[in-house]
Order: C-alpha cells, then sequence, then structure tokens
C-alpha cells in the first residue's frame, strides 16, 4: 500500500549532493510509482538534472531552498545556521506538518538527528532516539539498534531500544513476535556492563509483545540468532564498522588470493557469475538506510557517501516504514512501557508491580 | 634468544583438555627447540599422551594435579576450589614464583583473569589489567586491547593501556614509534563517551614513547591504519566476535554462491590454491593468543575451543613475549605516567604540569 505515500527529500545532504538524490529518485519511481516526492533543495542545480531525469519530474515537487548544512558542521552549527532554511530542516519539518510521511537525508548524522529532535521531539517514553537498520545475516536480515545516536544509555533507555526495535522487526519481517537479543560479552547473566544486566533483567520482568532471548554476543550478528539486537549507540556504531570493514578486508585477501595464479584467474573466470552474486549480497548499497526511532516522525539516514543505487535503497526503508505506518505500531507498543519501574534492582524494588509489569512463573 | 625460556602451561583448561595441550606442544618442540614447558594436570590422563607424543615429555616437566577450574566457574568459584591447588592456579604461580617466564592457559578466561591478577598483582601505574591480540589487518597485524578484561575503564585506564599496547607493538613488530589510535565512532573530538574524549585530551598532552595518531573507527581495525587499537573491554571483545562473525559469513555466503552452479564449481577446483590461501590467512587459530597486560607476571590466554594448531600459536606469543622480557619494556614504560594527573579538565587542572607531561605547541 503505496498509495498516498509522499516522502520528502534533503537534496543538499551527503557527499555526491543532488545527483544522488535525483538519480535514486528515478531508480525509486519504478519500485514505487504511487510514491510522490517533496525535493528540497538548489532549483537552478535542479533543473539540469530534472531534463534529464523527466520521470522524476513527474512525481516530485522542488522546494526551492540554497541553505545547506555542511557534512562537517556540528550539530549546534547547523541548528543555528541552517534553522528553517536549509534543505535539511525544511525536508525534516515537511514530515512534521505532514506534508510527507517519512523524511529521507544523506546529510550529517549528528546535524540530521539534532534537527529532527527539535522539530519532531521524542515519543512519550522514549528518553533518546535511536538509528535503526538491517544487518544482513547468515538467515536473512536482523533489525540492529542503535547505531550512533545515543551514547551510554541507561538501562530503561535499552528497553525502549528493545521495544523500538522489535515494532520495526515485526513491521518488516512479519513475524508476530520478534526474538529481541541484548548485545553483550558474554551468555551469562554476570557479564557486561550495569546498564546491559539490569536492562536484561528489566526485559526479563516485563511483559512484552516479543519473545527477550537474552544476551547476544558479536558473532550472533553475522549468525542472525536474533531478529532484533539491542545495544548503545558507541558499541553499535563500532560493530558495524568493524563488520563492514571485516568484509572490505576479507574480499580484499580474496582479490589478492585471486591474483597470486593465473589458473586462480581462469578459476575466478568461470566462477564470476558467483563471485558477482556474492558482491551483490554483500554490496552495503542494498542495506542503505537506518531508520530514526523514538521520534513523532520518521527520518532515514542515508550513507553520506552512497550513490543513487544507495539512495534508492534509503527511499525503499522510507516507503517501507511509511506504508506499514511504524509510527504508530512504535507508540503503540511503548505505550506498554507506562508506569514501568525504572529501578528494579533499586530502593523502591518492593513497589515495582505496575499495569503491564509481570513477573514470570518459570 | 628462546635459551633459557620456559613456558607453564595449564592442561586442565579449554573445551578440549590435554589432547589440545600436548599436541599443542608437540608442535611448539619444532618451532621453538630451545623452550622448555612444565604442564600442570592429571598425570593419570598425561602419561598415555607423553607415550604417544615423546617429544613433549623430552622437554616438558609434569606436575600432578587433578583439580581443575571448570569452564563455566565464576571467578569467585575458581579462587574458592581452586586457590593452590588447581592446575590454573599452579600455572600462573610458576610465572609468580620465577619457575616459567609465561603461563598459557585455554581456561575460562574471568577465572583466569581473576586468578592472575590475585597471584600476580597489578603493576604500578596500573588501575586494571587488559587483554591484548594481534588483529590480522590489510597491511599485516594490529595489537587490539582490551579485549573483555576491563568493563568501564576510565580515561587514565584507557591511556594506560595505551602504554602497554605500544610497548607490545614495539616488542613485536620491531617499529621504534607504534601508532596508537583509540577506538570510537569518528573522528571528530566532539564525538564518543567522556572517557574516550578525556583519555584522548590526556594522551595528547603527554609525553609518550608513540605517535598517538587520534581517534579510529571500526573500519580501521581491519584496515589496519595504526599500530595499535585501544578500547574498553566491553566494546573491543564485541569488536572482535564482530569480526569474527562476519569473516565466518562471508565464508559461507562464498560457500554458497560456488555451489550454486557446475560452472563456478570448476572455477573453485582451478583456484583451490588461492582459496585455501585465503582460509589460511583467515583461520583464527593462527591469531590465538591474548596477552594479559599490567600483571606482574606474563599470562597468555588460549581460545577455550581451539585445537593443537592453535594452542601453539598461544605458545608462540608466550615465547615472543617472554623472549622479549615484554614485562619489562610495559613497567619501563609505565614510570613515563607516575604523577600524571589524571584529570586535566578537572578542578586541579592548573597544576596539571609534572615531569613527563607535556602541552603540545601546536
Amino acid at each position: 500500500m503505496t498509495r498516498g505515500i509522499t516522502i520528502a527529500l534533503d537534496g543538499m545532504g551527503g557527499d555526491h549532493g543532488l545527483e544522488t538524490v535525483i538519480g535514486g529518485v528515478e531508480i525509486a519511481t519504478v519500485r514505487h510509482p504511487d510514491v510522490r516526492f517533496l525535493i528540497y533543495g538548489d532549483e537552478a542545480l535542479m533543473a539540469p538534472l530534472l531534463v534529464k531525469h523527466p520521470r522524476v519530474g513527474a512525481v516530485s515537487t522542488i522546494i526551492h531552498t540554497d541553505v545547506a548544512v555542511a557534512m562537517d558542521d556540528k550539530p549546534s552549527q547547523a541548528l543555528r545556521k541552517g534553522r528553517r532554511t536549509s534543505s535539511m530542516w525544511m525536508t525534516i519539518d515537511a514530515v512534521k506538518e505532514g506534508q510527507a510521511q517519512a523524511a529521507v537525508s544523506a546529510g550529517n548524522t549528528g546535524a540530521l538527528m539534532a534537527m529532527a529532535t527539535v522539530i519532531l521531539k521524542t515519543m512519550p517514553n522514549v528518553g533518546r532516539p535511536a538509528i535503526a537498520a538491517l544487518w544482513p545475516t547468515m538467515r536473512g536480515e536482523s533489525v540492529v539498534l542503535d547505531l550512533g545516536a545515543t551514547i551510554g544509555p541507561d538501562a530503561f533507555q535499552l528497553v525502549q531500544f528493545a521495544v523500538m526495535g522489535q515494532a520495526y522487526a515485526r513491521v518488516l519481517f512479519g513475524t508476530p513476535r520478534p526474538t529481541v537479543g541484548l548485545l553483550n560479552i558474554g551468555e551469562e547473566e554476570i557479564k557486561g556492563t550495569e546498564q546491559v544486566k539490569d536492562a536484561a533483567q528489566m526485559l526479563r520482568s516485563i511483559k512484552l509483545p516479543f519473545e527477550f532471548h537474552g544476551f547476544v554476543e558479536g558473532d550472533d550478528l553475522g549468525k542472525g540468532t536474533v531478529d532484533v539486537v539491542v545495544t548503545d549507540g558507541y558499541t553499535g556504531n563500532i560493530a558495524l564498522k568493524t563488520a563492514e570493514g571485516t568484509v572490505r578486508q576479507v574480499l580484499d585477501y580474496l582479490r589478492n588470493a585471486i591474483k597470486s595464479s593465473i589458473m586462480a584467474q581462469i578459476g575466478y573466470f568461470l566462477a564470476q557469475g558467483a563471485f558477482r552474486a556474492l558482491a551483490t549480497k554483500l554490496d552495503p548499497r542494498s542495506s542503505n538506510g537506518g531508520v530514526f526511532l523514538g521520534l513523532n516522525g520518521l527520518v532515514i539516514k542515508s550513507h553520506g557517501g552512497t550513490d543513487a543505487i544507495g539512495f534508492a535503497s534509503a527511499i525503499d526503508v522510507a516507503v517501507d516504514v511509511a506504508s506499514a505506518d511504524l509510527l504508530h505500531k512504535i507508540s503503540d507498543d511503548l505505550s506498554l512501557l507506562n508506569g514501568f519501574d525504572k529501578n528494579p534492582s533499586g530502593a523502591s524494588a518492593s513497589d515495582a508491580t505496575v499495569s503491564n509489569a509481570e513477573v514470570p512463573t518459570s
């Protein structure tokens, strides 16, 4: 159901600017013919590109601004100089004003998160937003969050991430009861940071519409042990980039190994279909698009360095979450946290029983 | 210079026990014919293995104990039931007593770290120990620490990790001034946890025998951007396991891609030399062996699930660090931290100038 869906696009974010955005929309028009776009950016720069891409013009409304948030602007700078007038601000504002159901920007993450939080505000029962993305696994895909929005969340914020992440997984994978794991350095209960241990205790004690699997480790990400992996933004970002770097490293080793002999090169030639399939499977562009969760509006962050193919993937994510009405699903599930005691191990543990909390009997 | 080196081995650690240890020593006798071994474990179980491996018997002294620390013992349990009598305790104690220059155990990490800390104590200027290991990179190898010993170190402890890690890199790679990076979620100074930001400030302000590169990100691990990557034990452990999992995932994809067509299988057959080289390069057994740094004695942790080939790699690490006298190099470098102000941004910042601290002029 993509009829009636409009996506707002920041035409001036990312390392490659408008060409990436317009090229991405061109691809998206084929995949989502019913979707309409609002593109915020410099009209003069856009005009020649729209001549080249008439299909984009046919489904898009261009809103002019020549104020851009720079890729190296600090969040505070971006808010100061880009308030109301920048393409990034206007893109997010379109979601707030109901002109679009989701916004996509390849602009700088810190600025985008700051602006999105200022404009859209956090949902009830959310302390801080999280960035969620799809992680390709041996079993398919998992939702992983937070990937860099919130450094040092407390235990209850990790619980909120779990609730938001599972709603995303339910919408995306159609699993009625997604499995959720907390990223840790061992499966035993005694391991890990206090936040992670306390969050696990909370997740065990409260009745929520998902299956809490317990702790998972770094290698469970690739295995796809659970549908949703929850962690703090610092660890999640490092894990994501470590995995991306490792993929490049293995492919680099593979290329060098193949170059090392004529026989291997012939073998490579014969197996090139398989290698192409591998490259497609590992292409970071196909899993581009991190969703900001916990705000009163849907904002999708595209990698800054991506191309049109990658930007089209971020648009896919926007269309998916908008047409599934993810926002309301998340806010419904978050309401289950109403009145939940945030300090079950603290001094007020004795009065920890609230409407939705339930001590498991097993 | 391995003459005169003796390595103490825990015969009862790991998932596969004595066979792995004796098999590992068999391999090590070829690589290090001058090295002698003390093996702690059950004599009755060892006897038949020594008949099978006469070369091991020729270079080893067996010290009997039938008390083993279990792989799932909590550190406190291990200390209670294994004090003095367990193979793990006796192995570490041999280092303390000067009978061996390094100890190797494949036993459980928490118990090993707890016992090693109790027996050997931390060095001056060390708050908590770290586990350092070699990380294969596109450029060669980097030292990465901490991989799981210390959860939530403060900024000054991260500085200590940097000092210890660079000493290890100097000894191992022979680089006179290793480059050191702090793992973070961006290269900008405003990003990351308070601990990481404060540690960066300290590392910039103090004169140390290495090059502080600044922040590095997760993908810099595989790239080999710096010789030493410093992080906390929680993040380091998750990054390591994420990378290991990603390697398995890519190889799994590769296998499936090749299985998908006859042509690819023929290609694989022709290129199998290259694939074998790749498999060897990515074999986790060849980088097995994490060194505990910051204690008054050298202890090497082998993966619990490794085999004889992997255990031999851990012995290699032990022989390397023992023959390079890593312990004294670390303690010399740590003395540069004498009197360093741990709160440069705190209230006492005005009197931060100490003997070895130097504010950079640029």
